[in-house]
């Protein structure tokens, strides 16, 4: 600042800057309190933002305390998520409403803050808008996050042709997560203008002072290379932080607010020595309080801060409605792909493709996100159709999934694809998602080790695994916090898309790259937890899915041709109800073999884990059984990895001479 | 460069730039070559790092063509790795030694080159030093990577003082990852101006043109403004490539060096429209070789390239030998923790800190790295300790693993700590480690939902599936890829740190946040696929891991005490034989219950799996049910998913009463 500059600040009426700092010494108090009592938190880090929290959410931001619902409200996204409560402080302050849905809503009370991470309480360590707090939009706490779910919001709300504008506030030990500069590209890519971050710098991490990379002058210099619009105060200022917002959408550019903090500001004992991640004793806490009423009075903070924040207008988000898809024919020749029909042949992943255009022409909350490759995912269809709903996120999977988590709060229905491998980056952002609740379809296409010669830098073996371990777990309404669709032929696929579209929570999508012959009707219907009998047999119960299905329909022809006659079964989709296969292997012999193209995690151990146990059924399994490297086909991979034809021949013809 | 060594540079006769150009040339042909026998593959990217790699192969770097092994050479890390088989060609021009390792070596030939992809070559899809191309350091193929990997090759040196330079060859729209601006930060950190990045600007992606945020200029602002020395130049001028690579070392900062590069270069109908991955037909490939030809003319490449590289001092790794530690007892003394003796009481993170240090004083090769939170995984103790081994690197979790992979091809013993939660950021990268088979040791603390109040984003619950997924596959010497060790109490958390000091590849270990009660002797040996009887009974057989054993352990009494005694297994590692568990089941009523505070797919996938395939014993499991929440304790949490001591107290007497 100049010395001029300082001077015309030093004569603004003291009242705002007086107001502002007694409602942020108020709520210091709040948060010192309130982590006292709950034995845990992170109140230091809070009162670094108690300045900024108050010019946002007493002043700026246009939002509607009784319904923080409203789809027309601005939104704060607290990326560094252990500074949540001076965000509960403020809000409990103001009375805004807290609940599960619109139907159930209370305003919160400053005596609630005392039941911060309760087991019954909506204020949980860390923001959760699941738990009830909607007022936040997505979980947070998992550092490096928040930009890329403003920058979902600011897409989906451009969509909607809302003028709002979306906050986010990062820490600066925070901003060593590359996450954040793959939204800083995003955000200047898709001209979110709406988006500003705020970076919290208090120079200090957990472990100790935050390095000479992320100081505030870092931050600045490196947004400016990023071509954001920085500005970079004093971030206890008051008058400076109003002035910094309201230069805000000023620029073509998003905005940086770069500020500079005090972790434990206003409390003595809580400076210099990086007081991280701990509450104040009983003792420490009186003594702070009084010390932050003293500062008060040095500060001059003694006027009433009000609630001058603008409404909103009414808004109301759209309800959920059931998405219902042309017949798959319809849908290959919508996308110029009729010659599909004469082949009997498509890759799961192009009709991916088709199902998702064929979605995008029945709903328009269906948006896509891909990682620059979607001329291999097939998302490129969704683009060629709908290029205002498609988000090219270039290849930064980890903001690419978050972002969509950001879409989905909003209400649009997101497709996020990428090879399943790279699908591998976002694994942190996904488990946010999904303790988000977030309405996220993840699509990883090129999955397991069917695409041969590329070589294992390119192939996802693991990732059923990782999906599997969410699929039994329960999102808090009952239905499982995950499905997996592992499509064996591009009927199927096309129909598992559909039900993706319509299931809430998250969903994963796991297609292959080679062509893979139809194996149904095009009037088959498929559901969640269902599974396909392909081939009846008495000897046997082969289980397979995806790609890998092709494979075991051969063997069990070869099978047949040798006397062994198999049951076939497609498991297509994860959580399973197995009873279906396990009633055929009662019938065949008690044995079932399954073959995975993935690690060990999937399908195998979903039936193992039911047949275990009553022990009634015998399960085996032939999952990839080694690092897998480059070869011509995918044969040879298979046979490489222990899942070949001739492999499952082998195995099932020992079961079977047992 | 001092004017008079530019001066002389200058004076270089014309032959250098025309040899060069003529060396790319002939390595163009040969990636076209190559690419179009194999079928697949990545032409263009290779073509537009011809001349790069010419520089750097044949003049620049220090290495030895005849001993890749050899510690002293510098280093060339191919971040962007499908433009391999550029560097395939130029190795294979130069007879370059390949080979599983020093005794199996043999020079590659120009004969070989076709081979590229197939099963049995040594030139995989992508780079892969471990299927036998040891001038490699790390698979790479899965984006953004290769600035870390030569980072922890870097710091490597650093410990064994060697000078030498390391070499990472960038895209452009690979340097939209974040991983590689948090390897930009940690390079600066930590002072690595042995680390020269040339980034090859050729502004296309896979699915279109990069972004402008991925332009040369932009990457060069932003480079500068992380820091680093960044020169601008034509990657296809040899002397420019000549001149940039000789400045680097003069500034005391990491070079960047930013290249203006073209896709295809120098074959006319892959220039313009994006031609990416795949390979040309064997018409386009005469004609595109006859184009190169006439290219070389116009560029009077006529002169031969010599190879000029200077060579390094021989040397040799460190062959690997048994690391041993002291007793439990006197590795606690060593760090001032005898209080723990009388408690009897340690949290299996802090036992982990102890071992670390016992490590650090039995062997130098042990270093360690975390993510700012040492003083919550422990491994500040060892920063204490050996504060040369330690390296911070702060909030930045992915470079943080692909660090350690590169220190661990560098001959050192990295273990990398993080909250389990945020080690989840890593997945793609520990997934690239496996496939390099580095020697990498992952610690996770904080792990399942033991650590209560702060909630579910910091809580890891899906991670023992995702490290499951790769214990049953072979990394091709007969050993797992990965072992997990989930130790329960603080003596087996000290000797499961031991065993991963030496088996070799990944090893995953899961800490608690919690205290946890001694539960063995000091002198109780653990081994790799071990299992604890800690209780014996007649009834029923529990099995759990980590914190949760001692739930089980107090369900288990409370269960005597209702005339129901258990068998109790401390399942601590993964993969596990199963039969001691099994033998003691088929003693106690044929039922095994597993119990785990993580999502389903860990210990009870294992036993079910292998239970399934006899059916002789029966195996259940509680598994965390629901997605978590904060609540003020561990139990509170363990109860609200289905965990408690209740719950297993009732689950064990459903199963007997049955």
């Amino acid at each position: 600042m100049t010395p001029m500059e300082t001077a015309v600040m030093r004569e603004k009426p003291v009242s705002t800057t007086s107001a502002a700092h007694a409602k942020a010494i108020e709520l210091c108090k709040h948060v010192l309190r309130m982590t006292t009592q709950s034995g845990s938190g992170h109140p230091s880090t809070a009162q670094a933002i108690a300045h900024i929290a108050v010019d946002l959410m007493y002043r700026k931001m246009r939002y509607d305390l009784s319904d923080p619902w409203n789809p027309n409200s601005d939104r704060l996204v607290l990326s560094i998520g252990h500074a949540v409560p001076m965000i509960y402080a403020a809000y409990a302050d103001l009375g805004g409403v807290v609940g599960a849905s619109q139907t159930d809503g209370r305003p919160l009370t400053v005596d609630d803050l005392a039941s911060i991470r309760e087991l019954n309480s909506v204020l949980d360590g860390h923001p959760n808008p699941a738990e009830g707090f909607p007022f936040f939009d997505a979980a947070t706490g998992s550092l490096g996050q928040g930009l890329s779910v403003a920058a979902g919001l600011a897409l989906a709300a451009r969509l909607d042709g809302i003028q709002k504008n979306i906050y986010a506030v990062v820490g600066d030990g925070e901003s060593r997560e590359g996450q954040v500069w793959e939204a800083a590209d995003f955000v200047v890519d898709h001209k979110l203008h709406n988006v500003c971050a705020i970076f919290s710098c208090n120079e200090h991490g957990q472990a100790g002072p935050v390095s000479s990379q992320q100081l505030p002058e870092a931050i600045a210099a490196k947004m400016s290379a990023f071509g954001w619009y920085v500005q970079e105060i004093d971030g206890h200022d008051p008058e400076a932080i109003s002035t910094a917002l309201d230069k805000h959408g000023e620029q073509p550019k998003p905005t940086a607010i770069v500020a500079r903090t005090v972790k434990g500001w206003g409390v003595e004992l809580m400076l210099g020595k990086n007081f991280h991640g701990k509450p104040l004793s009983s003792e420490e806490l009186d003594k702070a309080c009084a010390e932050l009423d003293a500062t008060g009075q040095k500060l001059g903070a003694t006027e009433e801060m009000s609630f001058t924040s603008p409404s909103p207008a009414a808004g109301k988000a759209n309800a959920p409605s059931a998405i219902k898809l042309d017949s798959f024919e319809e849908s290959l020749k919508r996308v110029g792909l009729n010659s599909a029909l004469a082949d009997r042949k498509l890759a799961t992943r192009v009709a991916y493709g088709v199902a998702l255009v064929a979605l995008g022409d029945a709903d328009s909350r269906i948006v896509a996100l891909d990682g620059d490759v979607s001329n291999s995912t097939f998302s490129n269809m969704f683009e060629g159709a709908f290029a205002d709903r498609f988000f090219e996120c270039k290849i930064a999977e980890q903001n690419m999934i978050t972002a969509g988590a950001g879409m989905a709060a909003a209400g649009k229905i997101p497709f996020a694809s990428s090879f399943a491998k790279f699908i591998a980056r976002a694994v942190d952002q996904i488990d946010m998602a999904v303790i988000s609740r977030a309405n996220l379809n993840v699509v990883g296409s090129h999955s397991g080790v069917s695409l041969g010669a590329d070589g294992p830098s390119q192939m996802a073996v693991s990732d059923v695994a990782y999906f599997r371990s969410m699929t039994r777990v329960d999102d808090g309404t009952g239905s499982p916090a995950c499905h997996i669709f592992h499509p064996s032929d591009p009927i199927s696929a096309f129909r598992c898309v559909e039900l993706m579209a319509n299931l809430k929570g998250l969903c994963y999508l796991r297609t292959h790259r080679p062509a893979a012959s139809f194996l149904y009707d095009f009037d088959e219907t498929f559901t969640a937890r269902g599974c396909k009998q392909l081939r009846k047999g008495d000897k046997l119960t082969l289980v397979s899915s995806g790609y890998m299905v092709h494979t075991a329909l051969e063997a069990a022809k070869k099978l047949a041709d040798s006397g062994v006659d198999c049951n076939v079964f497609d498991a297509y989709t994860l959580p399973l109800d197995a009873e279906p296969i396990f009633e055929a292997a009662r019938q065949a012999g008690n044995s079932i073999l399954v073959v995975e193209d993935n690690y060990s995690g999937g399908v195998h151990a979903e039936l193992a884990e039911a047949a275990a146990e009553t022990g009634e059924v015998r399960v085996f399994g032939l999952t990839v059984n080694r690092i897998p490297k480059s070869a011509k086909s995918a044969a040879e991979v298979f046979n490489y990895v222990g899942v070949g034809g001739q492999q499952i021949f082998d195995k099932a013809t020992e079961l079977t001479n047992e």
